[in-house]
């Protein structure tokens, strides 16, 4: 219930046609609705034409397939299922026209919609380990409308292979830079471009590295400015935050 | 040295008007100036306007007072001096025309410039211990070129402060989300809004706190999309990560 | 041995009807009952028509059904077992009547008792994946005797959804707010209500959750009064406290 | 605004006596008092008689001053302020009828109120060195309206002293177990008593005790049932809680 | 090399018998064993009749075979091998008389020697769950010559299950206390007996309980004295220990 | 109350001298101690002449000055008081015949006694640094009755300085390594001697020492049998322990 | 592009061979050729003859075959490929001529290249268990052309074993020593010999041995001089280190 | 005792101009010297002219000028004063020739030698921050005869600023890598150059960078080779690491 729809309520009852009861009841039954709160659902915040998102890590290929359907239903064209594993996939695939993307764990029911974002999103990695992290970041962000420039294993301790893709970084919108070991790949992009950074740390790595603590508490400390981070192997959240970036309009 | 200066400087050895050996010199000189590497330099990428900055802690007031001078003297019109101490601030201030913000540990030479963001950036706390952190945002922001709103001590455990400015937060640009103890805040705006969220954990708290560590990790676990971490205590990075956003041109 | 009991042993002693001798053996074998030791007995002290306990945990099949088998002999009616496999529950089942109830992990031999709580306990998870420890927790209070109100994936992501709860919620005795990834149902629950609340972090979530450390810190960093912590995915715990609460009476 | 004020509002508008803007405007600036918000703000959910609490760490001295003031003025009797150093304590005490209770730094503004609670609230240290965090808890629970009982240095590391006094704690309604090092106390008396038991680990120790943290532990683990655990050195969060549970009405 | 050995050679030299070039190899062949090293091998420090030690974890069962068969063609009686898994244990049994002990994951070939040590080992824990490691301690002890008492499941939670063998304790020469959780067991031992107390702790528990850190920092912060602590689940470093102390001759 | 006591009380309802009442409330009163637990209190368990000990941390100069005094006029002819700061024993010493240590923290009111454990314990230190907890170890155990040999400095990294001390080492009855740093003097020692080791980590160190925690890991982990470990920089839990030891009659 | 072929390209642009166009193209295509960056490929600053690595660990058997065919294409000789399972190792060995190291789960394809190293490379380790770590370190150094010897099971528990090879590990040029439990290892090593020491530490161990944590804190903390640290079970960088010290050429 | 002078006693021996008893004597008393141990005494292991070593800190000035005069008067020419605050500077400054260099907290009495090593050491840092512990290193480095490169703040941040400085990183014997916060500087000046590196982590930060961890789990997982580390801010075991393999000879 808006202001409007508040005025009219009130309207009614200074008019006579509704009780002071009723307007009670009103005001209790849907007390948040006034306050905008449909808005909060921000899957329905993101722009035609982009997916849905399903978390897919704990649920069964059924209530995969039922979500799905009921959103389908609903006029989504494209719904995006995270975390899916190969078998869940198939099941699911059974049912849905599904692409299975087995490096990121991705599976997008519908076409691929066309990018609406305003410029390119570059996703970096240190190493190919980190792949399967940032597909899920870059079908993420494709599956929400957005160019994706993937510049994988241009890690530090070969810098001049980071540097080789200057350009490709210094014309991005955002990058969104994945590493795991020493996570050190973060703050020399962050120190190179001008658009916000958004750091993934990745459980890649053994010993010391403490199942990502290592990249992640490096990320945090970066002394590079413009840049934040996500969750440990969190692909989803930085291609999420990174459309989200994109797709924010200027001044005209 | 951009790509015309090369072109010429080429020019000129094309023309014999230098030398090759000459033109070595020059290039192996400044060797990442023809890569475009000085926009690497961060504060020279800031807009017109805007602050250069100066980390003010581990220095002393008479390096500070040179730096900035030398900034002013290069035409720098605003000069923001983060974690300046309040006897800092008073041999800065004797020299140099500074506001000096106490609670924020901020000082500022010369007039805070008129905001060139895009849009507004809101600071929100969850208490009004966190307030030095978001004072150290806000300042930044502002001094970045940005119009700021200060929401604070809107803190979870009184979930009707925050939605008392629901309006507020809903019509932001950006929020940076500042809380220290169970970083509640930053999940719960979140989830609220449909702009990008930059979580600040404050090392308020005692305790289980561990200094900031609780927060970090709630933030980091968000369960709300839109949202990335800077360190503890980090209010400089949130405001120019978020001045760094509100300043992204979109499509015309 | 009660009071009544040590008055009547060293009336006999007077009476020359028991030896010293005999009065000091059984002063000693016993040497706690007549301090009303019997009472830390905890399975005891629930009331009458409650259930009995069996931590399942690495206790095999035949151990639980024995143990079950000696307190039903004992006149229990209802025997609750906690931490149950599938597995064990299909050979628990073989010999007793047994429910079983499969997210939970809890069996249930005999009937489920009728509620002889004061008030309802609610328990509330913020999300989906968070209802195997909820259940653990809302079984074991009901089979304690208690009414329970399940509010599930309500969590602070989508503030709305706990919010068009807050009639259940602030009419509860006792609210069980159970939680993983950052934790924050704790605080603002505990921020709604005037009841105690009883967080419980759970595992869920992946990276930066440690296993539920980020949960279980936000918890106790709660800035919300009212609020305690038990361990991470402790649901039997909480149901059992909040039974306690919801059992103790008060001013005629 | 509650309910009855809400009804009056709309009845005046139905009267003709309130405009429809007035009632708008009304609503909007207390926006969640119709929805039953009021009693979110717990100070108010405090029983007739009890304090008010004001946090006084990282306050100053004049905003506790008139904090306190302002309570009074709206009818306050007695008010509690934590955390409340012998300095700050003096100069609040020049214009506040304050008791400082130095052990606990507590101040208390006002006559302590007569015990409203239903029974009698332990608060049990291992050892003397936990005795101000358990002030802390004792003096909040009597401020609250709270009949309090101390017993002090009774650890685990001398079983006897413990046992010496089962009867008080056999009778508690709430035992409040503050320990710092090994934190045994809080399970040792939860294995003793059949009320809820909040467990408070305090900073005593040195070495791996790691400022509170291995008695935060223990207490989590607790093979206790009836145990539940608040921050390290958080007496106020246990008294407030002890006092919630105490002031609970039963069925008449 | 012992002094005698050592004198003999000198004297072969003085003798002429020895070149001092020979004299010179001899010494440098075996330099520490005149230094008394063979001591050092703590195999052949237990005295007569008790057991050589083989660690099994990460040995092959023919491997341990062939040691065992090393060892008791040498002349040794008892051959003990801890962390042996029932496999291992079938193949070795194969082959040397072998007595399998399945819950202390111990194997003992040869004969079970009779007690040499001056007075009772009591091994004590907290749970049932916590005898596995409490047979590695308690076989090993057995197989080292002592007498071992099992108290077993007498943890702190029920008070009076460990006070009704409060005189098994207090005559005991040495207390080995396993407990997981909480791991407050070896603190109120600790605060019973007068002998020397050796924690264990276990990694028995969930959630908070790391594995074993929360019981393991509660025993170093035990605040009872004559408390000292081994590595997590090192049943057999105690069962050793406490052999070796009840192995110390006192004064005739 | 012992045994004699209660069979006289009992004689005495036996011979009517004393009613049933009375006999009650005298178990009542003394519940513990007709079941020995006078025996708990562990200053009386130590032997004749040996000193009683205060905690000095966190007691004032009054509080210690008033135990000493009780405790000298019962009887007591040596007070050990630890943790002890200079200033403190200053007062202290104004009013009783105190010996301060400043290195170890250790006043001693009244004689030192003559040694009578049954043999000898060498406190050994990995370095200079770590003597103010060797100190505190080896006047506890001296005040306690032992002897003690004192071997400082004879850490690993130089291994010679460490086996120029091996006959003193090995003809100990307890030994005592107290290290910082890496701690691996423990293990060192533990190969080296057939006698229990006490390991005593110290806060000595920086950056990755972690306050004493790699010393500590590194003596839980030690590979050398027959060590156990106290906690950090606690010297007197180690003396107390190691005297404990020495003081054990063997077989006559 | 190195400075002379900077130079060519520049008097081709004074010669009018080239046009400015052309050498503006070639600079940038190739930008960090000219600044020597050819180098930092650290593969081939290996020396002739010496093994080109494959870090094996999560890439196919059929990736691993196609890299080993593309750098024996090359020319390579030897190729090192590490963290090898054995059945990769068999996939791997039908293609190419495969010995294969299961203990340290090394494959190197072609043969082992004879030593050109300057002096001989010590790895020694502390027990057996860390005997796959050292033989990662001893295969990477041995592949890389360097002489090896193996001192395993010398752990400081018996330090005499260690110090019977006192010749070996002092006349080392490069001492690699593999530790896990307290690593105490590193720092024995380190204070007997006068050549740089790199500690290895190994997740081997168990409880608080936190996966090679204790070992890693250890070695960082060691009171020895000259010694430093790699990544827990991190055999690889061990070796490739003491291969690139033991290469470097000293003054002729 | 040195091998030949072992031969001279046991050629006394032969000779009958020593004893079989004044032999074993002599052996027993310098039991070590005879096996090379001398060696083990790492500061005599130094070459000529280089610096002896006291490690300042804890020490008293009265200790310190002590020791140096022990030094000096057997003929050191300088002796290196690590961790040596400001005031202990002047104390022995007024005793000895004492040249102070404040920023690295380094003193050093006596000439500072000229340089013996082969080639030179680069010291960098990643910000100015870093230049304590850098100097620590640097410092001791030229105290104990090394040419000493200083590349002050050259941060991966700004990477123009470390590529500018290429040729001197990549000209250099041993580089000592020296950064806080996120401590990417080892990796990426790793991946440059083919010389040992040495990383220093510093405790430079805030927050999340935890005194130093952050930056040492980063070089721990460095994913450059020919990387290791010492402890936080361990500048002396850096610089004396370096020092010793840049005095390594090599093959003539």
């Amino acid at each position: 219930m808006d202001q409007e729809q508040t005025r009219q309520l009130l309207q009614a009852v200074a008019d006579g046609t509704a009780s002071v009861e009723e307007a009670i009841e009103q005001l209790k039954m849907e007390p948040f609705q006034d306050l905008g709160f449909a808005k909060v659902d921000h899957h329905r915040a993101l722009r035609q034409g982009a997916a849905e998102v399903i978390y897919g890590a704990g649920k069964t290929p059924g209530q995969i397939i039922d979500i799905t359907a009921a959103l389908l239903s609903h006029g989504q064209k494209t719904v995006l299922i995270t975390r899916l594993g190969p078998a869940a996939a198939e099941e699911v695939g059974a049912v849905h026209p599904l692409t299975y993307h087995e490096m990121g764990h991705i599976g997008i029911v519908g076409p691929m919609p066309a990018p609406t974002g305003i410029g390119t999103i570059v996703v970096a990695t240190g190493g190919t380990s980190d792949m399967p992290v940032a597909e899920e970041a870059a079908l993420t962000a494709e599956a929400l409308g957005n160019q994706v420039t993937r510049l994988y294993d241009i890690g530090v301790a070969g810098i001049h292979r980071m540097l080789s893709h200057t350009e490709e970084l210094m014309s991005a919108r955002v990058v969104i830079a994945v590493a795991g070991m020493e996570g050190a790949l973060t703050s020399v992009i962050g120190g190179l471009v001008s658009c916000p950074v958004i750091g993934v740390p990745t459980s890649v790595g053994y010993g010391a590295s403490f199942g990502g603590v290592a990249a992640l508490l490096a990320m945090l400390n970066s002394c590079a400015s413009g840049v934040s981070v996500v969750n440990i192997d969190n692909g989803f959240g930085a291609g999420f935050l990174a459309s989200r970036i994109n797709h924010m309009e200027g001044k005209a």
